[in-house]
């Protein structure tokens, strides 16, 4: 059910435009390339309209934003929605600095979001108005766990109504909601935490999964969690004594280019709630 | 023939100075290191014209630019053309965004390029002011085939002529011309395509093959065009099962990095017309 | 003596605000993730008060500075140093352009550096308030030997004195002084020079390692050189025939994820003066 939606990335290419940050683009691009879509990448006012208007999906990521790049993600926000594109935003670090706060907010408010994806913390920030991020990574004590699952859930479940949009909180358990059903998703390793940007990569590759799937677009957003989470999986089953978290990022991105759509079918863990 | 082109670039060691974009920033600067060549990267404009003036080569790619780094470009550009260094244009997206045509046909018209180096979409647009481009990945029914080789060598010859630079159109057959003579490549595999920046890390590298050998500059053109393809090949004759596009990524900037002229010249494949 | 430190930042996960230039700044993330601590990029001077205030320490590196960038660099230095944190200056290129060398002796000027790191030519730039940098790479005339060890010594010595920071030159042999005790480190391999952003991830890495040991801060400098060449030897000691410089880029940073403190101290080869 979930594979159908990867094979429909590779069948289509969806051109992504991605204002993303500068530490991980090389790996948004790259994963984008692996699982079948096609990235572009564009920053400056004056240019992101007419890059977003031959996309079919627009990655709004704040993790090194500036000035200059918020005024593009707002522009670039406007065309695409007047143009019914995908929408994504990933509120790298919402909580950690009152700019990321109220960029991720003000974006929020002004923009139709399709999904909106992002560690535990973050997306209480967006939900609650404020958050203990501790830096851009999720603070553990927030962490979705069994203990916490079913209130975690209904906080997906009511962030996602309230925003009208896909939510996604990805950590050691994802949830993946669109305020009915909520995916809970157990794939992944805990060691993808010491590669920078797997999340960011997730995004990148989120995006392409809803463009490729307009008629799924809650199961594909869970599908691309599930893919990267098995990525982590099979990359792992792949290194070599001695290898580290920086030979694991390629195996991770090699693993999503040889993945297909049953092979994610037959990895991806998951139950419906 | 070609192979002493690489070895130039070993024995000369060429500094080349770099206004490209965050995207693939970081495989350019490996891939000039691994050819022989020594990067270096600032697009500021106050920054520059001192950088510039320490190299022998200037590669402009205008993959994300922005306001301040189009300034650079022209900055730089300028004082590198007072010093006769060499000059090369990658017109990343030209066709894809007003604001990249405008750019690159603005740089073109300012400053007197030794090579202009891209796919076939993006050459078209800055030869014949318009173009279909579909994102930054050329658009297939360009392609330079051996259906269409005939016209394709004529019209890389003339726009080589129009420019007075040496033109180099890569795809799955490469055209490079000087406006007389067109060598005609056949290294390389359709799998490039799937690693962002593989187009980047050749304009960064024929930059310093270029700058290397100033008495036979459409030989290093081409001999880098070569590399290129013939990395991609050794690169790949390297991948074990399960591997991908990043570790691809990794193999071709490593087959760059052993290769010697006289490997060049066994592999390179090329015919002049 | 030196594993402890690195010991340290595994228990201590210190957080680490970088303002770093865009060519290598994912190799800066993910080693600073492999050594055990937490890295986090912001430029933005709107920005980097509230994200420095969170972290432990800040590295700033203007390899690809700009005006918007340099306010950043003094905004969050400002904070930093009236936090107490730990600041880490890399001069890349100073002595390679005035704006450069301006900015790396405004920002001496102003900020408390806890650590000076960079090559002999961009360190004796700002010692001597000159220089004949050959681009970003150290020229080697300026190299650091076994014949003028003395000379460099004192020089690094006297600079620590002058500049009331712990100075570290790095090359074929490193120095790592304080003012009062100098460590003369002889671990690496000269194929580290063929990787783009070794000493930036060094930067990053020693922000980590003296954040972690306020009570040593010269030894955990000196450890994280150590570790660093440490990494480079095992790299190296892991390539196969055909692997180059983008896979050895990989195994350093993945021997430092698997380095442990009893490692750094086996493999260590210093002298203290």
């Amino acid at each position: 059910m979930l594979g159908i939606c990867l094979d429909n990335v590779r069948k289509t290419v969806p051109l992504v435009h991605n204002i993303t940050n500068y530490v991980t683009v090389n790996d948004v691009a790259n994963i984008l390339l692996a699982c079948g879509g096609s990235p572009i990448m564009s920053d400056e006012p004056e240019d992101v309209e007419d890059i977003t208007s031959i996309c079919g999906g627009l990655n709004i990521n704040i993790g090194t934003l500036n000035q200059r790049s918020i005024q593009g993600m707002h522009r670039a926000g406007k065309k695409a929605a007047q143009l019914h594109h995908v929408l994504l935003l990933d509120p790298v670090g919402a909580g950690a600095s009152a700019l990321r706060t109220n960029t991720a907010v003000d974006l929020m408010e002004q923009l139709p979001f399709t999904v909106i994806r992002g560690n535990i913390s973050e997306i209480k920030t967006l939900a609650l108005g404020s958050g203990k991020t501790r830096g851009v990574d999720a603070d553990v004590s927030d962490a979705v766990s069994d203990e916490n699952l079913d209130s975690a859930v209904a906080f997906v479940k009511d962030f996602a109504q309230r925003s009208h949009a896909i939510v996604a909180v990805t950590g050691a358990i994802d949830l993946v909601s669109d305020g009915q059903r909520c995916f809970v998703i157990r794939n992944g390793r805990p060691e993808m935490g010491k590669i920078t940007g797997t999340g960011c990569q997730l995004s990148g590759m989120m995006t392409a999964f809803v463009v490729a799937n307009p008629d799924r677009r809650l199961e594909a957003a869970a599908a691309a969690v599930c893919a990267m989470g098995l990525a982590g999986e099979t990359g792992w089953s792949r290194m070599a004594p001695g290898d580290g978290n920086s030979t694991y990022r390629n195996r991770i991105i090699d693993a999503i280019y040889n993945m297909d759509g049953a092979a994610l079918d037959k990895g991806a863990k998951y139950e419906v709630r």
